[in-house]
């Protein structure tokens, strides 16, 4: 039975984090906890889809900045985007000696990225390593639905692709420390939603499944946590979780929470269901969250990072949206 | 400095290997060491994305098979292709229980995830991984360039992408078996190359560094291998690397050879300078170099999974091509 959690012996690091956001992302909950925001979305680039990769760049920059480092004392960065290709992340770091793994994960990328990014630490042979997620909501439009000219309504589901970046730098760390201490893969779970304006109901049964075998392994139960935050289900998706949930024994209460329902105002931003994209829990992780962990507001949470697995190809071909959730425990440790 | 190649203490074995191809594959030199071929390239699906899907399934079902293993067993998959949003990947995955990794290397995915897989095992959690990658000429053509139907003529350097798939199951062994002992991750080199129809000099240059950058840290030289084979530069990049490496004071000789030169006839098939793409490397790798390891034929080689990291939006807005190249050494141990 392939019912490992990945529990990290060496509880790796967190050594630093940067968060770099849009305008909507400014002017949310969370604004004052971006290291950087900008409200020109070109980021004085000639396209959005190189605004998503300056993104990149500012933001692994200022990381390694902050955490004291070269980008040559890097062993490994982990990466992924939304971009066809992935292309924001791979034009990133071409300009960095920074040996480099490509992910896709569609938005639970950043998850997947600081779990095979501790896992990297745990063989002993990487001492340091870089997790970074991005997504752009205009070159999201463009990629998935329609060119942002074109002026298309959204359906109340639908959700706001993040303009953000997260970027985290993990290390060996001795001593106090906030730590990535457990990593669960996730499998793929596809409910045969086919509406590609509700992402948050093709992937809440992935977060529920992936959160299920996790408490099946540990001797924890949810209300041990200080937080269990999924990644981008948005208010449809979160109350869909809760409700599915519930029905499977798992009963998720006040300490849980979704990225995407935490990173806007959803009464006065025109948001509707929340934020979306790998940029969404990497950005809200590397800012707020890493904020409150440092601090001592949260000592011990569960990041669930969502992804649904399609392409504007399937959607035309008529498929369904698969779903995956990967979870990864990031605690304070002594 | 980032100067690790990834040692793996536990030498984690290949289990079995499984190699499915095209008609043209068929018909190349290494047609005999398919497990599977099919003349029809739709695999009896209704588009050419599904028939990647349906690739993938037969071959990581067979792969499994041969290892005598079920789908449960298997910890974690690492697996890729160049779809956008690597479709051709996760929907195959999603009839199965196994946790999934998606990756983006380009051409280079499938070393990328046969060291990820040794990676993951020699942490000590997962016990059995599976590392597959896959290509598909009319889905890679509908992607990147032209549908088929348009008969597009294609250039002298250009590459033939290869219908294949590629899957192995690692896991832990003892005695003398084929192993997976070392991974050298490879960094973003962009050499400024902007024909599209030319990967092979986009990706040879990373392929140099890869290389130099192995040598310079192992008491290995060249020679010392019975074969070193990069992944899909085709005729075209496979001398540029010979030519390169020269300036360089890398001396690749009659031990040298790519993976895309040696799956069609260049002479006879229609193929222009050779094979791409992810399954290039994947089905040579998992049927005739397995074969050549298994009977003793080659007992240590070094797998340079080559890529080109661009995008059709980032050729459109004049971007050049950045290349990747990741190292596997494969090796008969006691």
């Amino acid at each position: 039975m392939n019912r490992k959690v990945f529990e990290f012996q060496s509880k790796p690091g967190i050594l630093s984090s940067c968060a770099v956001g849009g305008r909507l992302e400014k002017e949310g909950p969370l604004g004052s906890y971006f290291d950087i925001t900008e409200t020109d979305t070109t980021f004085g680039m000639e396209s959005w889809e190189k605004a998503e990769t300056k993104m990149v760049e500012i933001c692994s920059t200022l990381a390694l900045e902050k955490a004291k480092a070269a980008a040559d004392e890097i062993d490994l960065v982990f990466a992924g985007d939304l971009m066809n290709q992935c292309t924001a992340s791979s034009f990133a770091f071409r300009q960095t000696q920074i040996p480099y793994i490509g992910l896709y994960g569609a938005c639970s990328t950043f998850a997947l990225s600081l779990g095979l990014a501790a896992m990297s630490l745990e063989t002993g042979f990487a001492k340091r390593t870089m997790a970074v997620a991005s997504s752009h909501f205009c070159s999201a439009e463009r990629q998935y639905r329609f060119p942002i000219e074109y002026g298309n309504q959204r359906t109340p589901t639908s959700q706001n692709t993040v303009t953000g970046v997260g970027a985290v730098i993990l290390g060996e760390q001795q001593g106090e420390r906030i730590a990535v201490t457990e990593f669960l893969p996730g499998r793929i779970h596809d409910y045969k939603i086919k509406d590609v304006n509700n992402m948050g109901a093709a992937m809440a049964p992935a977060a529920l499944y992936t959160l299920k075998r996790y408490f099946s392994f540990s001797d924890k139960k949810p209300e041990d946590f200080d937080l269990i935050v999924t990644g981008d289900l948005g208010m449809e998706g979160k109350n869909i979780l809760i409700e599915l949930g519930a029905s499977h024994g798992l009963i998720l209460g006040e300490n849980y929470n979704d990225c995407g329902v935490m990173i806007y105002d959803l009464e006065n931003q025109d948001v509707h269901a929340g934020g979306s994209g790998c940029g969404c829990s990497a950005s809200v992780f590397s800012g707020y969250l890493m904020d409150q962990l440092r601090c001592g507001n949260l000592n011990d949470i569960l990041l669930v990072g969502t992804g649904a697995l399609l392409s504007p190809t399937t959607a035309l071909q008529k498929e369904s949206i698969p779903g995956i959730a990967h979870l990864v425990r990031i605690q304070r440790v002594k």
